[in-house]
């Protein structure tokens, strides 16, 4: 903890895993691919799960649990989700380990071949419809607002802690609804709710629209997505929302018995976040110190750290910060004493390495003078605060850095996004500055593969309010379909 | 849901799967031996999850995720361990699915074999301790009081709904200590925290003690366990915790610094709770009418069922309890309105079906008299309540249900506890009337196996204040070393 983290500007990528490390969020595991989140990681997730967890139920989700293991003819019900998912699937083909005949330690039993191999889930939509098959008749059962929290595996070759593991957790919401246009809403509802935990909870500011067609998800009629930009100025998905038509009701046979009597096809939706979200707190918010987290869902809103060189010290310190922390239970201030051995020069540097918002700094003299001193994580300000107004002053100040941290986020994504008419502005921005370009789109596919190879950039999504009266497409010169944001993605 | 279901006194195990249809707590998986959480059921676990949860917290223990992936050959590494789950691993060998060149569908594409295969974590012990060996250096790192909530898979043939589940949901801890003493007085402290919640917010009472050698973890030195009397009168072993002593921390090599400057290896425990306690609530507290929940789980603490013929019957009841709901909210009384299109009655058996404590019913003539009905699920008796009083009423009521339900079950489990000297009158117990028996035991693993031959009966726990003076062993003769209770179990 001693030693810093490689400077962002020098290696971004490096600064990124520093973080991860030093601020113990997480660490890789034994499985090439996977990883092990640790606990101060696993409380930021536990915040953020929390945030969206109450809002699915304030909108009338419940979750469920759906198994792990998927039948593998199930994954070829759908024509697109078969090829968008088979390619990177872990497969369980056995069900027993022996003690090794030729030498030391276990083998697979051959014995125990499955008579139908099972994929270990990187989504749930097939085992979900088949399900639904069972459990909806008739337009009484519907909507199914279903959700559920857990953990899915993709076989990714080249993986980067938080952002794409072999292993990650996520929630991922699955409903089925009497008419198109009810699909369409909720998919939209839960992009808002994607949007406002993102912005108001998370502090990241997101763009929010459609997917093209090469982008969205494999079985889906429309993608909408959340998109943020990285300090690197690259492009994150952050969350999508998927419409999904009736392609997964048709490939299961889920039909109901409309209040008239005919008999439908049910209409779809399906939405996910997934820890991939704690990667954009960190390279959102993050500086050359660490972590800085947003006060809403910091572990620890405010760290203590007595300043004492006695025991005597201590315990005056002890005596006179007591009712400060009663008055923060009460106001529901999260927070953490730091009593141990260490130093304070340390302390500060792990405390500012792990992204406490407040550091509350108090020895012997602020005793004497009753006043404690308070050091913003986002700005490094210290300021001496009478006791008497403490609590007041870190609910304010807690408010602000929250505020702060998603104004800084937007001036450099204000900064970093040009709007652009030709294909060489587009290309020059791309190679040397990087971050998000606006420009029109003639909305072809041709087009849009052009762009990718010869930039790597590609749409993030489709603007929901682009205005193309006059525009043309930045590659074809054609007239404009769309107005969207190009950009390098993670 | 009109249909009630199989008599308990009829087919006992037809009666449990029958309630968890009707209540819709969960339903078969595609794949054989999984299961589907319903969202009924889910909320259920939720309940139990966090009163488990927010104790853990209190007593300083933090959550992670670990991966579900483990190496192979981290499971040959513990000799016991591997014994104990080798032979019903779920075994991933592949990664990636193929379009099938001989026909319809999709094969394991064979060029995507792994070059060591991965086990579906059984248990975390093994890739916990790998990690733990990269994080522990010095008495400073410990205490380590990790948990995490995950899916864990046990192949496993003959499976029962909650019970025994080829995968199900579970807590496991493991926490890594300095001295033996310090794993002891944590394995005793969550085996208390597990008594806690099993007493006192399922209402299950639960003989707590140690498990013999034979029945123990495989690992540990030392298992203690919660044991309940289901109402068929078998045990469910309904949590363990195991004090690991050096095991684990010699099989991964992770010692540690102590202050003196010595290297020593580490003290373990760890300790898990699952889906398995949902199939204890039900089989604790059902009746032939369905579930009957204990107001601290259950995801409705009241149904409010209106019985109205009108329109305006309608509107003049939902503005009559108004205020009463609004009252609940304020005191944080569960509660859920069925105002469907079913007739009362119906309503009325599936919410006795779905074991809600308390049914409020409301028609025009309560209206009109200031009063509404309360029926309490698990008496069945019927009151009327002005309504002025309701919300304390309902708040005693709540926390007489809870007792009564605890108490019916104590006297159930007093009256199939039998204490036996003889070994005639142990089999005539288990074989006729079945229950628990308790009894001295020699210490002998043999005399516990040939009973177990003879009778089917386990020992479930070495009760902690057995009192053995002048007791022999009701098999062998000998003196006894333990009092213990023996049962068949699930």
């Amino acid at each position: 903890m001693s030693k810093g983290v490689t400077a962002k500007s020098e290696d971004y990528g490096r600064w990124y895993t520093d973080v991860i490390t030093k601020a113990q969020l997480a660490d890789y595991g034994p499985v090439k691919g996977t990883m092990v989140i640790r606990p101060y990681g696993f409380s930021l997730w536990e915040s953020v799960k929390s945030a969206f967890d109450n809002r699915f139920k304030a909108t009338g989700h419940v979750n469920a649990y759906f198994p792990l293991f998927i039948p593998k003819s199930f994954l070829s019900k759908e024509a697109e989700h078969v090829a968008g998912f088979a390619k990177e699937c872990a497969v369980v083909t056995h069900h027993r380990l022996m003690a090794n005949p030729d030498g030391d330690g276990l083998v697979v039993d051959p014995e125990s071949a499955l008579e139908e191999e099972v994929v270990v889930r990187p989504t749930s939509e097939t085992v979900i419809w088949a399900m639904y098959k069972k459990w909806i008749q008739s337009y009484r059962d519907l909507p199914l607002l279903i959700n559920q929290w857990v953990n899915v595996v993709r076989w990714e070759m080249r993986t980067r802690l938080f952002l794409r593991t072999t292993e990650f957790l996520w929630q991922e919401g699955h409903t089925a609804h009497a008419t198109a246009e009810e699909a369409e809403e909720e998919a939209k509802k839960i992009l808002e709710i994607y949007r406002e935990v993102a912005e108001d909870v998370m502090a990241i500011p997101v763009f929010t629209g459609l997917k093209t067609d090469a982008e969205k998800f494999a079985g889906a009629e429309r993608t909408y997505c959340i998109e943020a930009m990285m300090g690197d100025k690259r492009a994150l998905q952050a969350g999508t929302s998927h419409n999904l038509g009736q392609n997964f009701a048709k490939a299961f046979g889920v039909t109901y018995q409309t209040e008239d009597n005919r008999e439908e096809y049910v209409y779809a939706t399906s939405w996910g976040v997934s820890t991939r979200l704690v990667g954009a707190v960190i390279m959102t918010h993050g500086d050359d110190k660490g972590l800085r987290l947003p006060p809403k869902i910091a572990p620890h809103q405010v760290v203590i750290v007595p300043i004492s060189r006695t025991d005597e010290d201590k315990q005056n310190i002890r005596q006179f910060i007591e009712p400060i922390l009663n008055e923060f239970k009460e106001k529901k201030i999260r927070f953490h004493q730091d009593w141990g051995p260490n130093s304070p020069g340390f302390k500060f540097n792990e405390w500012e390495m792990k992204g406490v918002p407040l550091r509350l700094e108090v020895g012997p003299r602020d005793v004497e003078e009753n006043q404690v001193m308070l050091v913003r994580r986002d700005t490094g300000d210290k300021t001496a605060i009478p006791k008497d107004t403490i609590t007041t002053r870190v609910e304010n100040l807690l408010h602000e850095i929250q505020d702060n941290l998603f104004q800084q986020a937007l001036k450099f994504r204000k900064e970093n996004t040009c709007t652009v008419k030709s294909f060489d502005k587009f290309k020059s921005i791309i190679e040397n500055n990087g971050g998000f370009v606006q420009c029109g789109w003639d909305g072809d596919a041709k087009t849009e593969l052009k762009i990718k190879e010869e930039t790597k950039a590609t749409i993030r999504c489709i603007l929901p309010d682009g205005d193309i009266s006059g525009k043309t497409c930045v590659y074809s010169g054609n007239p404009a379909k769309y107005e969207v944001i190009f950009a390098k993605a993670y």
